[in-house]
């Protein structure tokens, strides 16, 4: 990949971990899960979601408090409200949080609440957000844009990392195509060449690539089979009722039987799942 | 067009004209050509651009001083030095200017200088850059996404108008395909389509669908035929030394040619060419 | 175009001229508009577009017999006893008649009854039937593919002339992508691309790139500006009642005002469309 | 899916299995893996490869006699005298053979070697060849289109079973997409919703979509952890020496290390990996 000077293995071998928390790390052996609704509604939805994740067991929570929406007359997202109940679950459950981030006038507030800032897909290439990033504090979650090819994603990232930020986590979340069936199309042949090309860690949004609930658990599965380093994924304490994406939302009993799904598969590449029970520790 | 309440025909029937300067409006029966190179290198190139393009005749000029660049390490423009050679050249040979804005900080600045502020391809959905370019004094210029949908465009329109700002001009730019022979796929069906759904003028840029200088005149007359209000063209003194984008800049002398060539397209459809030396008027 | 021996100008200056009646041809100066319904459903119909479209006035009928259809319970076409209504308002009205092979079995029958035999999209590479159809004594209209490349598409003509048959005339009909507002995206610019590299003729199907019928004028005159040798469009005597793409099909109105609108698009670049009624002629 | 009556789950809710021999079935709880070179090139490189792969172990030979090719110059493939070496080795190491037909006139021959009739991308919807292979006396693979929406795909299915025959496996590939990195995008997506929507096996070609063998195994454990039946891989003794598609073929021993490791995948979502050697047994 010509002109990746900082985030190709041929400039380092060493693995890039990013932590979220002193105990979550992203890019280790341990698989990361990070869990929650498309968009903060209110302090009571989130603290239902967090302390139902919290056991899932999940190990970050997401939430939108500043909304990308093709209208502008759509909820554009709670903003400081939004942040301040993000804060609250945060520390009542002991719970490193991602929100996005859209604006560089953003970027030392959320700073100040969330523990991973998100780009999303439609600012991948919002050059000048991605270096004032270069000099933010905290990790960010760059997400690929809807049409980015693998290069132009890595080189997104070199943008972060060039201007200071090396705390980046790449996220693979589908691709547009000629097919509406899938909202996108999941592209893990990408994250099979960002694992082979790149030191940094990336992870996979299952909802937004499929946009229809019953597809995301074999998605997930699939993912981590191929060397992911995570997931985050959208779930909601009553799916139908959610302002946003209520299709691809995942109940909180769907999303605990997802991640006890995910144990053995990640074992069965060598990995495992953060804070997964396991049998035999069980049995000891 | 759902959501969409005041770019659309269904809000207004009266067609936007937007005005570059006293004498050059965008929308109305004439058609506009604005050229220019890729990158604002130079006041010696800029000058020698304008000179020449004054009489092809163009109606503005273009030129990056601020450039979105896959890679961190390539040239990102001339900035402010850049601004100051446009406005040498604006003067001048008395030509509105249009050139690319690529963040909320920039909007202030490029106002002071150009005609025209232009919101690249990778910011079409940079939604917090709309909405401040909705408090902006000066025209529009937004550029089709890389794989954004005609409702998409049309709603990022909407964002800006919506903030305030109605001279809005949209530009088709070729959408990202399966085929690289060319660099992108022009969409005229989605300027035909636009000008059945909204009153905002739109106009063609072939050189960025090509990628290939060979095809643009054509594509340019197909352009014109289908009802763009204008052109915006890559061109260069010497297109093999331009700083980037070489393969797809038209040379002066060519640059004059297609000028030459899209009168009696236009005349064709019922509109005439900005400027055009009409064979009735050199008659009389 | 690696490969191309036969159908790229690099093998042969002259551009091919391709007959499909002792009156037209396709590949000259003169521009051809073939037009008729997406389905033959009977004779009295046929009987009627041929007569009011010949005086449009278009130079083919087009009507399909065999139908390729996504789903195997669709009307598949009235096959022979279509054949025999083509035959007959072939004759009657002396227009030539186009109509779809998909199979190696019904080329001689086709070639019996029709005087262009049409490869679908869908066969674009079914490399057995181009083989075949290079042994046909009749002209070919290909198709190309749904997402086919330029390269693809050219030699897949290769393919037919390579085997024996130098008659072949292409059609760009769009492409998929991820837009479902328009059916396909017309890609005028593999129009322009392969008028250079080929000296093949290429006509337009708008009807089949729009999916719409309110765009398919506008297109028609971008495909002529840009050097399209001419148009394959769907029309019917009541389109709403069409056995198959309703929305797409012209009236009979709408198709004598489209091709009236032709000429003065098509003089603009130096050529006439058949048969049209000049001011000139009409003076003298 | 409207009008699919056959091959949904509506219509039947058992799974179907189809059958490659007494040993080997597809669609059941037992993944299938099948391998072999693009081209059947010479008996040695057939009996090399077949007696290297039946310890791997795989369960059929895959290797193409007739080769659909962009160029009409390129190799078509050794014909019959291919079709006698599968043949020969299907016998000499007891190996059901899966290989591509290319037309109707080729079904009866290559029934009479063959245990599998392929349809190949460029044929998907090649309905005539479709309709044939409903009375065709062997199972059928059906892989998806270049850029065949799932609904096509399906369908394609449906014209084969409507006509006849019942015993279709239905494989993914990969779709076309704006990013050349890899020769296609593989689309799990799809392999995971047709699971859900249809009784019919799907395989994952994981070869062709990657079209770089460092993708293979990570994509292939990706496959087999969504639900897929199995997979179909390229390979060859001596990858950089093979006539075509050299850059995605496996080393033998490259095979071998791939089907161990899909085993604990594969038991990681409760189903087994044909022939598999499980520690457990071999401790016992």
């Amino acid at each position: 990949m010509k002109d990746a000077k900082l985030v190709t293995k041929s400039q380092s071998n060493s693995q890039t971990i990013v932590s979220l928390s002193n105990e979550v790390k992203i890019g280790g052996s341990e698989i990361v899960v990070i869990g929650g609704p498309c968009t903060v509604e209110s302090l009571s939805q989130m603290d239902a979601i967090a302390s139902h994740l919290k056991s899932a067991p999940i190990q970050a929570l997401r939430g939108g408090v500043y909304k990308p929406r093709t209208s502008p007359y759509a909820f554009q997202g709670a903003g400081v409200a939004g942040l301040e109940i993000l804060a609250s679950v945060r520390q009542r459950h002991d719970l490193p949080v991602v929100t996005e981030v859209m604006a560089i006038s953003q970027i030392e507030e959320i700073s100040a609440y969330a523990d991973m800032l998100q780009v999303g897909s439609r600012n991948m290439q919002n050059f000048d957000l991605l270096k004032a990033l270069g000099q933010a504090s905290k990790p960010i979650l760059l997400k690929r844009g809807l049409a980015a090819t693998i290069e132009e994603f890595v080189m997104a990232a070199e943008y972060i990392v060039s201007h200071g930020n090396p705390n980046v986590v790449l996220c693979e979340r589908g691709i547009r195509s000629f097919d509406n069936y899938t909202r996108n199309v999941l592209d893990l042949g990408a994250v099979v060449a960002i694992k082979q090309i790149s030191h940094l860690p990336i992870i996979v949004d299952p909802s937004h690539a499929a946009g229809k609930r019953e597809l995301i658990a074999d998605l997930s599965r699939a993912a981590i089979a191929c060397g992911a380093d995570g997931l985050i994924i959208e779930c909601h304490p009553e799916p139908e009722k959610s302002v946003s994406d209520a299709r691809q939302a995942l109940s909180i009993e769907e999303m605990a039987e997802l991640v006890r799904s995910l144990e053995p598969v990640a074992k069965a590449i060598g990995r495992k799942v953060y804070g997964a029970k396991r049998p035999q520790l069980a049995v000891a």
